[in-house]
């Protein structure tokens, strides 16, 4: 996996209706062009009429073509005879990740640090909040912080801002690190499958407000908490990852938001990693994980 | 906790007004009675005002009363003052657990099996089902196997013969091993606290049928199974243990099942365990489980 | 993955020096032969110079030669030019398993029942053991049982027998379900990569002989079982799973046995049920294990 | 759990030779001197000629004398007829925290962090380092940082300086955050049990240098991570705490550095938590952990 980041390889991401011969095609191209497979995962819903999914990771030393003539060539020959969508990606453009926060500040901490550590591959040009709490936080990694207050009368004005701002700042990736805004179908709608939400709760369970509340009040034996796509319905986006902890009679409300933070990071920053290592793909509301 | 299951060991177990003093008066009156306490473990909802669990292993070795004359003076000089619900059970007497079954029998097979190598400190003196399908395997255990099925024109009559047939076995607890009949509320107000059901999914996550299905389509990344305490309502009643899986997008519903009959097996034993070492307490719609 | 034990399905496993052009070779002639791909995992321990590893499994249905023809011409135009180490094996060739065990027979229990009910694609034709104990188990299963009794006078005419009979029954693996013997280098050299053992510890920690006490002695929080192929050396053949479970300072060694028992009979169920999908390739003294 | 934190309560740990009426003599001299007991955990060796552990959480609020005549008292009544070695802790002292880390700073932020979000009851008077790297960060803090750098005639004189930079803060703890410098027997008998270490691997595998390259070489398909009191023995101190992730084939030695990170986190930030709440009692060379 490590290799997989180094920066002269590239990504391809495919879904199409499934049928003979689309590894042979795809690595047959590959090959001609000359580049080495270094890693490859696919994923058949149904091999009889359903869809074919594929992430291959290739060498771009080697290949003897640009980058721009690799893809149109790749568009003409392979994607467009087998009904496919495809996307190329590639190592050395580090995905832009803009993060959204409220008052709570281990998440975005937890990616902060991560992107610092080198363990997260993202460029990040801005965190945007509608409580001033975290500015000295983002600021002391040197990343530019915006207040964007959510006034009494309304929160439309406020997203306005946060929109106009993104559309500068041009993200490949939202990553909401506990926003406890909801945001407009308008919004979701401008950057589908690159807004990431994480939820402190596994759902389906506890969905909506409190969960940690919700989880005490039923008594259950396990708690966790579930990065998600953000959709037009609340809680109810493409699931990209989900973990757990146990707990007892023992723990406390209190408790359950302390033991729940340690999870939110974790599962947050494997979910945000998987996105920007290109791992994901969006098939209905479900995704798949390629490891 | 090996100790906990010799013979000549009692376990107390006490919910009262949280008050100071308890402790000591408890552990005072053992005292003066010439017991020696093996294991204790406590709990409060709140110091001031909230409830106080107990659970009290000691050594019947060196009582200087019979168990009545204990019983007796217990009530009177401890529980009374202190207004406690409480009672003792004995580790030499094996609780009497009848299992409930439909056509899966794995949950069924991992409670023969764990009371055959000795895990499970029961005795089964009955094993019915609404199916004839695991009849030889419950009578090369050598426990009795009752075939009571449920007829076209209505349950009233099966669940009548079943009650009968259990009021005549006295069990102390009645195990749904995935049996897949609700029981009527009058059923489950006979035995309130002494029927667990395993429910093939991590509450309250998938309520009701097809719980892999409904997780399949949810695409969860994680699937698990849930013991718990049945009461009127469906998958509500007090949960007593959970555990889970991790899963990904190349499990079929088919995998899901499979994957899940593992978990179920193991979370549905260590909730009767715990049960039949009265380690657990029922409080409102929850439980305390001592370890 | 429920569909790649649908009879019509081969699986094909290679190993090779990493170079230019592997995925592109094998899948161009599995589509030439007119055979789609129902699931494909790669591995390269180094794109320069390292070995490449890959799993593809195929549908039989469609294809326009006989199995010999097939594997004969696979043979001459890719395996050979590409210096591959390779193995097809067919779905609806179930591998003949011989278990062996000694006295304990929850991980022989464990296999038989998973094979009963359907999980486990194994046809056992026979289990051995130094003990008479399992006898009857076994036999309720329909299954052979022989009892090959260890003589006081030393090991080697009980391991001629138990070679004899394998040799008569010729299986494709060998799986030590607690098998509490020490088979000779010339028994295990007979099955090479063929014989799986289950290890109650979490190797490398505690090898050798009572791993449950050398872990209460040592004070872990944390104990495991690994299943691993038997080599010559004692406990460090390649490790193909490995589970845990947590603990803490209440449990005696005689719970830690207890909660091991679960953890052993899930390891080695899961790694047989992996050797027999042919999802494990050897590597000098590691694993591959594909999902 | 959560109310154990509140300033108002003390911490009672005791450790004597079991016999009987010793939970009657704490209970009653609490109750006797108007303490409520908040909640309390016990463990036996052995009932017989073993040895008793027990930590009592009890309220300060109602005492009907100070702190000192109360110790005094207990010292005199309780502790001395039944040979107890015990300690009285109170909520309201912070107990002083020294952390000593080397190059790399994740477990050090760990706590820092936790420190900062009040997850963990720390007073952290200094961080001393044989490296300058984790400076800026320290003092980003607030935190006097101490670069005291390791000569290469020999590492005496550096333990020296911070030794008396120790007494000068009395630390109630010392956290060794991945302090690659191994310390003298000298240094360790100043601080028993006052020092925790995290291991980077699963003890006892992988004791010794670079855990991660030997975990890699083996082929374990889990590793993890362990902290522990520091004694003489290099790794063989008594455990804390452990944890685990789950890796495959996939991983090189550099992805079982990132993932470990986030296990050595976690497991150190939990076994400093369970020591600074007085929950840890050494017994030989192992632990007692209360919940």
């Amino acid at each position: 996996m490590a290799a997989e980041r180094d920066g002269n390889t590239a990504r391809l991401l495919i879904s199409c209706p499934d049928r003979p011969g689309i590894v042979a095609a795809v690595s047959q191209f590959l090959y001609s062009h000359g580049s080495n497979i270094l890693d490859a995962s696919q994923h058949s819903t149904d091999p009889s009429g359903g869809t074919f999914f594929m992430r291959m990771v290739f060498y771009l030393e080697g290949l003897d073509v640009t980058r721009a003539q690799f893809e149109k060539a790749f568009g003409s020959v392979v994607a467009e005879p087998f009904a496919m969508q495809w996307r190329i990606s590639y190592a050395d453009h580090v995905k832009r990740t803009a993060i959204l926060v409220s008052r709570y500040d281990h998440c975005l901490l937890e990616l902060l640090w991560r992107r610092r550590s080198g363990d997260l591959d993202a460029e990040i040009p801005l965190v945007a909040s509608n409580h001033p709490d975290a500015g000295p936080l983002v600021e002391s990694f040197g990343i530019p912080f915006h207040h964007l207050p959510v006034e009494p009368d309304g929160k439309q004005r406020q997203e306005l801002l946060l929109l106009e701002l993104l559309e500068r700042e041009q993200p490949d990736l939202i990553v909401l690190a506990r926003y406890m805004q909801i945001l407009s179908p308008a919004f979701v709608s401008r950057y589908p499958g690159q807004i990431i939400n994480i939820h402190h709760s596994f759902l389906p369970s506890f969905v909506g407000g409190r969960p940690y509340h919700q989880a005490y009040q039923r008594g259950v034996k396990i708690i966790g908490a579930t990065a998600h796509y953000v959709t037009d319905e609340l809680d109810q986006g493409p699931i990209i990852e989900q973990d757990v902890r146990r707990v007892s009679h023992r723990e406390s409300v209190r408790d359950l938001v302390r033991v729940g933070r340690e999870i939110e990071r974790i599962v947050l920053a494997r979910a945000v990693e998987a996105h920007l290592q290109d791992r994901v793909l969006i098939h209905e509301h479900k995704t798949i994980v390629f490891d």
